[in-house]
């Protein structure tokens, strides 16, 4: 009888008829995921090379075999990895195809000692994971100062802010843009946290109970430039809240980005005529050729829609006991990838947009104060003049409101005696208020100015916020620096232990 | 002509015929939510009482105005002040509804001065969700004392580990039940993380601008026992990722917890017979008589669904320009509420239940072997006696495992001549391996004993874990204390504040 | 030793320690189900009178205590029912509870015969949801014809047609409201579908398998008024197809409410200024007095957002094995009671709110023609004058709007020349067109009539659509008078069977 | 000047710089939808040449362009049209741009009279879901024709059947199966109802008003092979129901098919060990080489979770004003195409699967007695010996088995002396029942038998069920085939359409 050891020339995995089992599989039974792990290759050769090196360092494989296959996954970067592991199948496990096939089984056959699918699977993820969030916090971080500067040219340009889509307030396109980097600042301490828990090495871990043999799972760890390990083995591969953690983050994040895109899209339409977008930004129609169609935000709109569908199935995906679903979860990757690129290019496309679109600043102004969303500082006016309590000045101002509406008035247009007419309607009798006073409560650019409470929009406080934020943002970035320098510190040391045990031969 | 003013003695609310809108509601229009925000009840009375102060502390209101409200606020608590406030109407308004009946428009009016709906909704749940934030983390940290302290019981107590269903390695209950705790770790980050950003204060925001008032916003901030004033106006009422961020974080912690409850329904059915819940966490059926059905983790399951569902539903709700929504928000609000009470309830049924769970040692420890989840260490024998490469070992334990099954034989009886067969079908020549060699690589024990590297179930392992989790846990119950001090001094400023202006008098 | 038999004056229920189980279950273990299946509780009262008619006309009971327990179920309805079943407890088991209490567990206990809380829970399901249905069909059929009487009084009331925000054609309000008919006619034929699939009495399945009694199934069935049995025992019980095709419909008709909700919230912003919303329907704010806010269509957003989430609930909760998933139903339960309730209710203000808001029409008609909505005809006429391809048509008039636009001229003031400019930019010549052609082109009226193809907004083709959609609606209004007149028969052959039980005494 | 229009030869299509716009898009502006669209492309073409030969024979465009067009639109299929259509580029477009490339903008800029890219998407879309729809019912129809053969074999193979994962009553698996049959006859007719739906020709409206060209939308429909024309144009291309109720009958379809993969995942469980799925849809493990694992059930649930997520995403995408939302749609196309894909080939999987797998009967049948799932027929013999209300019949029964529980007893080990003494224990008196009853109760086959209710497991019913089974699914098949024929027969009038023109020539 023929022995069942494959030729390694042509080496097809270690499923074969004969082993443990006794049919070839039916097709669409097994599907490779070398497709789907693509963007995470350059992470499954990453943990290759360091597994190997732990284990030879360790001499839990025989030092010329560790040297061996060390010096076959460096010759695979000649041309593109990525390339040559797609090309010999496998997906997760195409270095140990890729080494068997160099090396024979014998020697190549080692690379998986102490390690399983498992977590090749973790490590890949949060290594692209980590990786990823570092990308998008420094997108964000670009966004911020973006916004941070566009906000200081737009401190005095006067806008309405809009409550159940009609008139609310008077306010500034900075400090309105203020509020995006505020957001964006919690959205980066989101990610923050969401990055502690990815910056952690579950190597070492295999399926859930880790190895029989002594693996040292923090060298494999410093290696892969991660910062802690993944104590509990059984935690470390079988939990996925680390998965639905990062999943909700970006959609968290994109949620605020389709509400921005959302106020774009409304502002850009013939009716409120607030912003122009340029048309690089822009298509047209097939049929309607006067049509202008902003792009970007609807790609956001529906990226962030996607996103959130992602996130209801990664926690549908992981219903049931412990362990059960693991097939699965190759749809939730799917959904966290896909999430990740759709953010990072438009975050990028948006802010490109943000910047270069043009305010109308002078409708913006006529429309800020033709609709009454001064009216809250008439009652204010009357509150310190006439010491009314609130409650009554708004009822008094509520009545002129409705008044100057069935007169066909503008704001600017009502006089003392209407208000009068209103205070007398109220409460019996009139207030005699002097016109120029009324007028100065009328004027939005002093609703504005008059607003220098803490974190308001007058435009010294618009400044002081400006500065702050600032300040966040330094650290934010900081951060992203030394993540990133910790990372590249753990590469190196990994790329030198290979150096190191390749020239001691 | 009837002044439109209202007697204060039946006051009935802004929103009257003939000031700003000509007809009453339609039945069904306005939808109090007064039984919807009962919960948020003390923290608007709260807001009413810090707010006040503040405006009589600056003079923005006449001095003995703010006495009469601070004490007429003060008499509502002699009895229960929900009860007070549900009945004068008016939900998050009873403070004002209450304050005009009582005093009198000229001065009950006086309590809105400076502020809206909107930071009062805003104030409302962040002392809410800063609350039950609280609350949850310890009643978290409670439960992984309970687990650290079983799992210590239970580091010898030998389990089979599952994976895709099937017998996948041998583990202990107590590394299972570590694994637990080391998740329920990252959920108390994100909850931090979600406190940090609910911890802020927005009063003094108004809807999205301030006031033209001088309010001094960390005044009330500090009154109030928040650490922090949430900056810009603007972001501070009209974003939602804190509301997202905190569903999401209960989605997260309820999807382990309904996955565990998956794990003990499994473990409790007849065929798996692993763990029996005492009788009083079960009901049984109107015809079924024989059923003991345990209620906890179906309650459990149920409810983390309806994280999920209320998740999504918040998610769309934010679908829109900014400040379009703003009703459509109670249904968030419900969702969070909801969330929050179930999974308090939830987790202590839980911590109660697993608690009280006996676990049949020895069937656990018999299915351990029974299923060949040791396979993986008969291959690391052959690894370390024979020299094998590990892809080669795995291959003829593969083979071995077949053949037991194909003959109806357990693992601890096949012998060294059958894994001669399997090394010779595979490689063409035996292995000659020492019978207690072999059984002892069979042994459950000894597997679980093997596994001493660094997060894995060897009891040892197990205890050093339990050592380091105790210290996370040890430094969240500080934060704990830490937060719930901050809170209490703030509020007890409050009350001496109030003291020491109605002492003034 | 004490008999465990319960004293039938207090009976307190099946459940109690020294039976099967013996503790008694801890509180918030149990959790009574009354309060969700109030609405539900006339359903069950009806299956208990069914049962029990049939249990007596097969002599499964003896004849007297059958007409007993008819007699004592008949006594209940002198009150109302439903409280009596409230105060004795035990929500789907009130009946047995209160036949007890009141017979003694000797007839009262003889209820249950032949049934489960299974079949209970399904047939209370099944007919809550019928009479739901019916009742959601007629409602939105009333809505229908409102629409339609609307249409028709608006066939020539202009109004632009928007895509991706920006102006795309001219249409008018009649047939846009028609499209409004046109999905809820196929909403309704959604909605009969499931009505045929809850139309099926589960009852007899008990809880998969049915009695070893002999049951007849088809005579309950007739009783309850249902037009089949749902004939395979397990599936009527255990699939859960029927409550997510329910869910699904109810939420994809709120989809489409809440889009159109958002069609009147825009159009009724200052900007838009396309309609006038009555002061019945809307709020206003405790701070900016001048707001006007229509609360209906905010209320149909935030209930079609809790519907989509209720469906993502019910879909998480149904992941698992058959027959896990028991408990857990109750939260699919109450979301579909709060899906009907929102709808009935948001779909009569919607109907009421849409009747009674006034058009601008000289503002949808000045703006129907103000940004190039009609500027498709231009490139038409093109087409039909100087036998141009189309493409040629509608770049030359896309360089037109562009010229428009860069010189400030709305759509009638551009002349044949600044088309022969953009004709000979395109292509090299001029076209020479008459201008009263080119005016005629511009003319948003003639836009409309010219659209006369079938199923477009001219004035004729709408009226012909609107007699289609009569025809429809009378079919769909017939549908639900019989079915309603089947149940009648049904529920009335119930009572007559009774009063012939009971005279026959 | 050089003239805008392009050279032929190279045509980039409509959007150019220096018509409408000024500027060419940025990178990543435009998405080319060329790849997404490809499962339509055959549709578009179809929409192609049916729009081609009705805009010639109205006479809407020159004779002899539309004959061109239309032989260079054949010319296409030579090769594969979708490789062209992908070679040139445009996507929705790729007709005209295929067109204006070889016969000049003067011929090929004719195609797309009357229509737009609105009409284009939506008839793709119709005619796609239309097509897919029908071979999912034909793969649903195999599906249940397989499963109602398997149930004939296993009308007498008894099994347990459980709730809350307790043993509930004794069944066959044949009754189990029949409840998938159950299921999926709902489920074919759901999917009839959205055929109906889709089934009618969106040709012609244009982008939601059609054309000011006398368009025969009717001819288009029927050489399109559509059943009706959806009236008004507004609804036809703006209302997205449709979409929804596609997809979510597809969620609804894969939860139940979930739910079964979750019962084979389970009972394939060593604990369970109720079925031998063949080694040919497993894979195993590359550390754990003792695992045996079934993929086509886990593919299954994954992708069930996926549509859900789909689901979710597509009610999202939706919210907003009419026509709003465009581009965002691309996302739900995306969700749409993928669960059909992969429900037509997870359900040809598990086909192959279950009939494949081997039941071990002898264990099933074991297992059925061995767990009290028998007690209720205990019960019910007592209520038939001895004339106890059921309720006290089902509390001595349930003190029995706790008794036997306590005493370590099997169902067949308790005996008329026990039953004795749990009686007396409930009511202080014995029952004195003949032991070889007692025993008849217990019998698990005598359970099923006396199951012979409508629509219960006893042999016979089931085989009732079956022929009632076979009978919808005759008229399901027949369905098919029609519907089939409908569109066979409007395709072959097109050819022949064109073949006409052509040869008129």
């Amino acid at each position: 009888m023929q022995p069942l050891q494959q030729e390694p020339t042509n080496y097809r995995g270690f499923r074969q008829p004969g082993i443990r089992l006794t049919e070839p599989m039916l097709p669409n039974v097994g599907r490779p995921d070398s497709d789907l792990e693509r963007p995470r290759m350059y992470a499954i050769h990453l943990f290759d090379k360091a597994h190997a090196t732990m284990l030879t360092e360790c001499g839990l494989i025989p030092r010329e075999d560790g040297i061996a296959i060390l010096r076959a996954l460096r010759d695979m970067e000649r041309s593109d990895a990525d390339d040559i592991r797609f090309e010999v199948g496998g997906g997760m496990h195409s270095g140990e195809q890729y080494l068997i096939r160099k090396l024979g089984e014998s020697v190549g056959g080692r690379i998986h000692l102490g390690r399983s699918s498992g977590d090749l699977g973790e490590v890949a993820m949060s290594i692209f994971t980590r990786d990823q969030l570092l990308k998008l916090i420094r997108t964000i971080n670009d966004f911020r100062l973006s916004l941070v500067s566009l906000a200081k040219n737009h401190i005095t340009t006067i806008m309405p802010g809009y409550i159940m889509g009609q008139h609310g307030q008077v306010t500034t396109f900075g400090h309105y843009l203020l509020s995006w980097v505020s957001t964006l600042e919690r959205d980066v301490e989101r990610l923050r946290t969401c990055y502690r828990h990815v910056n952690r090495s579950p190597a070492g871990a295999a399926m859930m109970t880790g190895s029989d043999f002594p693996i040292d799972r923090h060298r494999v760890a410093k290696l892969l430039g991660f910062s802690e390990v993944e104590k509990n083995t059984f935690d470390a591969i079988l939990s996925r809240d680390r998965l639905l953690e990062t999943m909700s983050a970006l959609t968290i994040l994109y949620s605020s980005v389709a509400r921005w895109s959302d106020d774009l899209l409304l502002w850009s339409s013939s009716e409120f005529a607030f912003l122009e977008i340029p048309d690089r930004f822009c298509g047209t129609s097939s049929i309607m050729m006067q049509k202008r169609n902003p792009y970007p935000p609807q790609w956001a709109k529906g990226a962030a829609a996607e996103a959130a569908g992602g996130l209801m199935m990664c926690l549908m995906v992981e219903r049931g006991p412990t362990g059960l679903v693991i097939l699965e979860r190759r749809y939730s990757r799917r959904a966290i990838t896909s999430a990740f690129t759709s953010l990072l290019g438009d975050l990028d496309l948006l802010q490109q947009m943000v910047t270069a679109t043009k305010l109308n600043a002078a409708t913006l102004h006529d429309r800020a104060g033709e609709y009454w969303a001064q009216a809250t500082d008439v009652a204010g006016l009357l509150v310190r003049e006439r010491a009314l309590a609130w409650r009554t000045a708004h009822q008094i101002v509520g009545i002129l409101v409705r008044l100057s509406y069935e007169r066909g008035l503008r704001p600017y247009q009502v006089t003392p005696e209407m208000l009068d007419e209103a205070s007398t309607a109220y409460m019996g009798r009139p207030l005699h208020l002097e016109a120029h006073k009324l007028q100065e409560a009328l004027d939005v650019t002093r609703f504005v100015e008059r607003r220098s409470l803490y974190g308001g929009p007058a435009p010294e406080q618009v400044l002081q916020q400006v500065a702050e934020y600032i300040a966040t943002l330094s650290a934010d970035a900081e951060f992203v620096e030394t993540a990133e320098r910790t990372i590249h510190d753990g590469l190196t040391e990994l790329e030198r232990a290979i150096d190191h045990l390749i020239q001691s031969e």
